[in-house]
């Protein structure tokens, strides 16, 4: 169920005609309960000027899959909008790379909500990077 | 010359076949001393699900411009890589605003730079988005 | 007026029987409209294992006195509560330097307040920390 | 051995004659291989002007105690000094509550370490602050 909500909300991001378009080779394989976790293949459009996963690109994973986390994390829980986005980069992916991104919603109170991602590189395990977002829930 | 390399360099990143060609509608205004004024008008593909400037776009060029305001605080500083990107969303913008990016260079030591930047809408002067950066610059 | 209320408020912070009593050796110089400047000398009581301006006093110093630039920004604006603080620390001060700190408030919402807040050394103008400070501020 | 190792960090702290004193009711309950376990009870002396742990005196306990996890990633590994501290604030803590604390090394590099860190209420586990933590740990 809050699957296939955040699969619809992925699509129409993508399909919208706005800055969402770059999502577009994001994979969701599971949500719900306040949590994700999806998949993408960095491909060289995903890439900044030294080849790897542009910080620009994980920041806008990270900014959109989170608040699909949140949006599971109870019926009617509305998606918000971003105080506060801050990402650690730890390791570099480069093309080919698979990477498998988690959110987690830390805690949706009436009027604020907080959010942390991880990107991990699939086959070696390494964190790629670490988030945290801060978002305005009230209604 | 500043000028005229962070202009270089982001030509670069657009034609590049990576996602730097999110950021083609930049014009970059001034660059030296470490420091950068760019302007950019917002439109339909820059957008989130609420017609305002995507977040994830917000952190790309930040990213991206206060890396170039960083090659121009001496002659040979290199880009470095990102370690840390930080971003206060404290109003939003739609489309037709013409944003204002600027960049500064607090520190660039021998491994570590610590950089600034700032992103306001023209006409009102409002703060659209803060932003620390730090990157790991050694050679 | 605003300088005097700001001095009260440190005084009441210090002499309350709380931790603000840690900032017992801050001077308020200048205070009013969402701004502030202080100062203090470092101490042996203020430092870490190295013997320099500890990291943690850094943050209470900059958690205090930007909430009281908050108070200053409009009369009745209250102090809110704490919902993120990060602090960039650039360089070290260490026994005997004079700090400078300075805090601004780069918006005060209805519901939200962000401030900035730097901490420098007075004699060789060397930044030591950088932080930004998101408030709650509802009545 | 490690668990030993910290305890004896944490009291050098606290005798040393500087701001470490301020942790002299830290208790560690566990420590080794990059990650650690500590608890205290709230008491007046750690409290803002609200009666709550004030955020000041957390951003201290976090520094100190990452730092300590820090140390027991692998024999050897130094504290290093910080580069970046952030705090989330997401519930308060008062006067009688238990808190516990919980480090965590993410990443321990050449140069670079990056911790994360959180302060629950030990009774209700509610998540009083979640923290991250660069550090600059070149020999």
């Amino acid at each position: 169920m809050s699957l296939q909500l955040v699969r619809t909300l992925l699509k129409h991001s993508v399909e919208l005609g706005g800055f969402g378009k770059v999502l577009d080779k994001i994979n969701i394989v599971s949500a719900g309960e306040g949590q994700l976790t999806a998949e993408m293949k960095v491909e060289e459009e995903h890439t900044n000027y030294m080849g790897t996963l542009h910080g620009g690109l994980s920041a806008t994973i990270i900014d959109n899959l989170s608040s699909y986390a949140l949006v599971t994390y109870k019926p009617n829980q509305n998606r918000g909008s971003s105080i506060d986005l801050k990402i650690s980069y730890l390791n570099s992916a480069k093309v080919g790379d698979e990477i498998v991104i988690t959110a987690n919603t830390v805690k949706a109170g009436k009027t604020l909500a907080f959010l942390e991602a991880k990107i991990t590189e699939k086959t070696s395990g390494k964190v790629i990077a670490t988030a945290t977002h801060i978002k305005f829930v009230k209604d």
